[in-house]
């Protein structure tokens, strides 16, 4: 393909693009096809000869279309939103066209020097605390991971780390220091609550470490609390268990909950003073619901100044701020952490910038070496959206959020909401039919209307359990969902509800 | 940003892109500037009204550009490359618009059926034992992740768990089973060579697990041995520790070497036979070389069928294969391992595609949880340039190596290869100024001319130590060097060369 063949393929992709999200609407959300749909539709192997661009483009609607579930789609109401936008595709664009593996910062200064800038501008929106600013007083600052799932792998290793150098004596060296080393670990844990995301569960499989979920409780709002907390840290001890990590919450999957951080803050002074030796490093997860952090009346109800006693944060753009996935942004208070633990060296590396010191090479804050030029698209969404737009985007969609689970309350003949709404999330079930209704009757008929719903394939909801009761999750945080769509959702659901509750 | 300004925006990044390839050649091979010079160039926060496209594109060329290192530079001879090409470029735009964090197969049945498709097709172009296919006889199959760091991570997680399955006592349960794995734990070694990418240090320490590296020799072209490694064994046994799992190279970084499958599979069999439990898990590094299997003629020279007596092989096709970063493929020889390894399950990802077992969803097979659609620009790429033309294309960049190699051969009174030319990369140094040359006057020789042929801009080389040997590596893999820029390489070292040898 020459300069000539893709300015046309791309002209030609960039109106397929526009068409793809001005068709959306008309779409069904999720893909219809069946298992196995697509090898039917394809060569058995590569071909021998190169083909031209028309053919391959016509098989992208002729066979990659149906196959795929509209997560920009306005009846996405499932799980998180995974955000798209203009300014994001363009980022994407710019970003192929100067691929490299910029693990080192002479390997495209721009690269480090970009995301090191739009990482401090977006926690400044985000309001965090400026020790997690890479100008702040910590020397902290922030990194673009891959997902969630990689920055609490991530966050968790520095926190191992971290403990073990504190703890294991320094005198030892070698074999000594190797066999002491093991039997530490042999009695460390990490911790979380039953409404953590699955991915801190994950890191410490991958860690191979001890993990406990602490149960979060329906009348604290399904956060972890001071008492939940000491309780769980009291039984380590009497079991002989060392908890070096925790992993908090700002906005659960399930429920979109916050767990209280300043209980936890308390609980764990009382167990090891914070910056002391052998404390216990907290991660705080706001994959989602971190982005509503851009709006100051948000900065402020969560009281997100406290997070100055943890020790690192993530957020992903790639949810709910418009940025294409992938870009999950990780803040640590201390970059140091990450280095000691991250840092592995091979002579082919070498090179006098980074020997000097006096750059980041990000490959030391994180699991891979090579990376992506991922702080474009970034830069592009925050200068195009501003400030103001991405704030004026969040309310709008949090508004939604409450004018759904309003309706809701209109019609609680129909409907008990069980949570939210919270951070544009309701979780919802059908309301009891009688009074002597059983959990069992009430699971099944809730599932029952869950599954009508999404079988009419104009809306997507997703679906969880809290203590044994089936709930339904809706969410109206996608970019492309207006107040209409809320209310065709509202109409569907009633109609469904209507026709469950009849039998 | 609506479509019209879309529209307009991104024909103007189309030509700009154009223009950036065509302008290539000009420019410097590497970015000159200095630590700390874009956040000088930028606002110290994010505006708070949004920007029209034209400034922010502007600024991509201003400031950006002056800080980029660029990959795809014909002179660009450094590291390995990290590819780019027309048609990959394409497959990134359509997937930042069909965004979506596609962790299981519902969440957009096309992602995940067509990675199983074109990774299917891409372990046929290289001659991969049919044990790697997902049709084929050990249910395996073929995964894209982010980098060949995430592999062997992955790799390695799943070789813990499948070595402690088969070697903790499985009456074992619930806390005495944890202890058991702890102590078990404490005792695994993963095992590498000295020439081994770092990534499988790192993979150890991320797992918290020991890890020994073999000396690899110069006498046995830097390949680890039968000899060899069945000395690590020994050693091993007599320390009390348990070998799990050995990382061996298909082109290491430093030199392109490549291990002796057939001596490691033997030694492996004395010390515990193939697929009895307690087997060691063998991951085969390709990362860069693999690419070259595309050509009969490197599958039969490598050998490439005795893997199908190993467990794991991963490569990179944004490497040497034309696809932009990231796309590393990574393939099992049985499926079941990674899943047993690495499935967490959470309420709100529950469907019936996935509870009902028919379908694949790759959250199970890699540490994210969610991911991208890129097996697009893998498709794009395999059909827009065919078998035949990426065969055309690795053999043509090989053989530039060989040309590269012959240079410098004739100049013998200047320069001496340490190894190659090997997959496109010829490692060489300085020649003995005189027979009583000592090494640390060579080393600082060498290291002379590196630094003066790096500053004239032109070229970009990278260095590396063997056995205290200061050494140049120079690759020709880069999709854009010609023949003419092998000859301007050989001119530039020649002229400095000679100038470094006048002293």
């Amino acid at each position: 393909m020459d300069a000539h063949e893709f300015k046309e393929a791309a002209t030609a992709t960039i109106d397929d693009i526009i068409a793809y999200f001005e068709t959306l609407p008309a779409r069904d959300v999720v893909s219809r096809v069946e298992p196995g749909y697509l090898r039917k539709l394809l060569p058995s192997s590569a071909p021998q000869e190169g083909e031209a661009w028309p053919a391959i483009q016509r098989d992208v609607e002729a066979k990659i279309m149906p196959g795929i579930t509209h997560w920009s789609h306005p009846g996405f109401h499932a799980f998180f939103p995974c955000a798209t936008s203009y300014p994001s595709i363009l980022g994407e664009l710019y970003s192929a066209a100067l691929s490299g593996a910029c693990f080192n910062w002479i390997c495209s200064p721009a690269v480090t020097e970009l995301e090191t800038v739009v990482l401090d501008w977006l926690a400044q929106m985000l309001g965090l605390p400026p020790c997690f600013l890479s100008t702040g007083p910590t020397a902290g600052g922030g990194v673009i991971q891959g997902s969630a799932s990689e920055a609490v792998l991530t966050a968790m290793v520095a926190a191992r780390d971290k403990y073990l150098r504190e703890t294991v004596p320094a005198h030892l060296e070698g074999d000594a220091r190797e066999d002491a080393v093991m039997v530490k670990r042999s009695k460390m844990v990490a911790l979380a609550t039953t409404l953590t995301h699955s991915s801190a569960k994950k890191a410490a499989l991958i860690l191979g470490c001890r993990f406990r979920a602490i149960k979060v409780r329906e009348e604290d709002g399904y956060a972890l609390t001071k008492v939940g907390l000491t309780a769980a840290l009291d039984e380590c001890r009497a079991q002989g268990l060392e908890p070096f990590f925790l992993a908090v919450t700002l906005g659960t999957t399930d429920v979109c909950s916050v767990d209280d951080f300043a209980g936890v803050a308390e609980a764990l002074d009382e167990h090891a003073p914070a910056g002391q030796p052998g404390e216990v490093w907290v991660h705080v997860d706001a994959a989602y619901a971190g982005a509503a952090l851009v709006c100051p009346e948000v900065q402020e109800s969560t009281r997100i100044e406290l997070i100055s006693r943890f020790h690192s944060f993530d957020m992903n753009m790639h949810k709910w701020l418009l940025v294409n996935f992938d870009a999950s942004c990780f803040f640590v208070r201390d970059r140091e952490w990450l280095v000691q633990a991250l840092s592995v060296n091979q002579a082919v590396y070498g090179n006098k910038a980074s020997d000097g010191g006096l750059v980041t090479d990000y490959r030391e804050w994180q699991i891979p070496l090579g990376r992506r030029f991922r702080s474009l698209k970034i830069w592009f969404v925050l200068r195009s959206y501003g400030v103001k737009g991405l704030q004026e985007y969040i309310r709008r969609t949090i508004k939604m959020g409450e004018e759904f689970a309003e309706a809701l309350r209109v019609r609680s003949d129909l409907f008990e909401i069980v949570t939210g709404p919270s951070f544009a999330l309701t979780v919802f079930r059908l309301a009891a039919k009688s009074e002597s209704a059983s959990l069992e009757e009430r699971n099944a008929l809730t599932r029952n209307l869950y599954e009508k719903v999404n079988a009419t394939g104009k809306i997507w909801l997703t679906s969880t359990e809290l203590d044994g009761r089936f709930a339904i999750r809706l969410m109206t945080g996608v970019r492309t969902t207006e107040g209409e769509h809320i209310q065709t959702a509202v109409k569907t659901l009633v109609e469904v509800a209507e026709e469950v509750m009849r039998g």
